[in-house]
């Protein structure tokens, strides 16, 4: 549905290995609820049985979030992952699609993507993918995270920034940091 | 002031020529406060004659943010941005040591420290911002954002993630947008 009166919503990609993508996303999340902006956030690796500050906050202010992942692929069964990732996208679609929201973030879809310890292309197929970005609402904007990011959504993405990471402190000994990372 | 029970503070740094910088800055404000970290930040560049969605936001949540910038230097007088370094820079020194916060993001101070179309050094001299990196409080992150980040930086951080920019609207000819940029 083209409406020539609102600008078309983009497609804003951060891959690449490096700290900064979730945590854009979220700030991004931020900016656009400070301008009346409607937003949604899919995460489809993290799972809700963790609790994250980011989720805290969001709560309080009414961004909503959903957590639909297990967590790390290595903690469960391929079969657990396959019906999470079924019901992600699922959910997913319906929302996108439902003309509530201005701003979707679809949070760590495109390592899920890039899974190939499991087969998942029944359950989160990215002919599918593409089709929902291309017949998304058409003043909606998607942003979409996560590393390894498949050729076909950097085509169609407007924005792509790749994180690299130059040094980490994981390298020094230092787990993941409260408030920091999580 | 050494407080063993305490974790040691981390230097976050983000820079390189991509979007998502001080977007993933404000990401880890809102996490951080999700936590119930004490968090501030300072912004070198960005002139608080300007409306920014992140500021309309933390001013209703309550996470303190300063713009101390005149804006981007094409526009004023190398004076006028002299006197605003001088300035948000005394204001930095002051906040940091207060010991009032858990989290300080000093955003675009990377681009600030590296303008060179007029003398900076004598209003925010290097060798004070790495002073103030060492003695900061001892369980107190700092975020440095922006591009062309001085070795000496890099060399103190824990953590560097360069966005490297690999597609943009700007070069489809597609303005910034509201409430995904500003």
């Amino acid at each position: 549905m083209n409406q020539p009166d609102k600008q078309r919503g983009l497609i804003l990609v951060y891959t690449g290995d490096g700290k900064g993508k979730t945590t854009a996303a979220l700030g991004l999340a931020v900016r656009a609820t400070g301008r009346g902006k409607r937003v949604l956030m899919i995460q489809f690796i993290k799972s809700p049985d963790r609790t994250y500050g980011e989720k805290i906050l969001f709560d309080k202010i009414g961004i909503e979030m959903h957590q639909k992942g297990i967590g790390f692929t290595w903690l469960k069964t391929p079969e657990e992952h396959r019906e999470a990732l079924k019901s992600a996208w699922a959910f997913t679609k319906e929302k996108v699609m439902s003309g509530a929201y201005d701003v979707v973030i679809l949070d760590e879809l495109n390592n899920a993507l890039a899974i190939n310890s499991f087969p998942i292309d029944d359950v989160l197929p990215l002919h599918e993918v593409l089709e929902l970005i291309e017949g998304r609402p058409y003043g909606m904007h998607m942003v979409i995270t996560g590393r390894n990011a498949q050729q076909a959504i950097i085509d169609r993405a407007d924005l792509v920034t790749e994180m690299n990471p130059v040094k980490h402190y994981y390298d020094e000994g230092i787990p993941a940091v409260l408030g920091i990372e999580f």
